[in-house]
């Protein structure tokens, strides 16, 4: 379901265990956000928004422009 | 927290239990949505996305442009 998470984190080379600490949450639930079997809080999209600059509607896939309309 | 879901849906004329039908939920549920009781899934970020036609950064409040890019 949450593909472009991965994708994003693998475009910045960075590993599950780094996106997890930024996080605060444990690998395995970071792992389970990205395979989509557990559901994105939107205080993880909002964290997430700003690690990558990208706007939660592209993290989410309703759009493919990743710019953040401020 | 989501003080934006309330003006959507006032600007609307909508009352909570017509969204709480739209979003298959109860009223007590959405309204717990409304006043930040209770975290909005993304499934319901996204149907609540399409029901405003706004960004869910928008619903979130990290933009004030409800335009939604495609």
């Amino acid at each position: 379901m949450f593909t472009r998470l991965r994708d994003l984190r693998e475009d910045r080379d960075m590993k599950q265990r780094e996106v997890a600490a930024y996080l605060n949450c444990s690998q395995q639930v970071y792992s389970n956000y990205e395979l989509g079997q557990r559901d994105l809080p939107t205080d993880v999209l909002m964290r997430l928004s700003d690690l990558y600059d990208v706007s939660v509607d592209y993290l989410l896939g309703l759009t493919d422009d990743p710019k953040r309309y401020k």
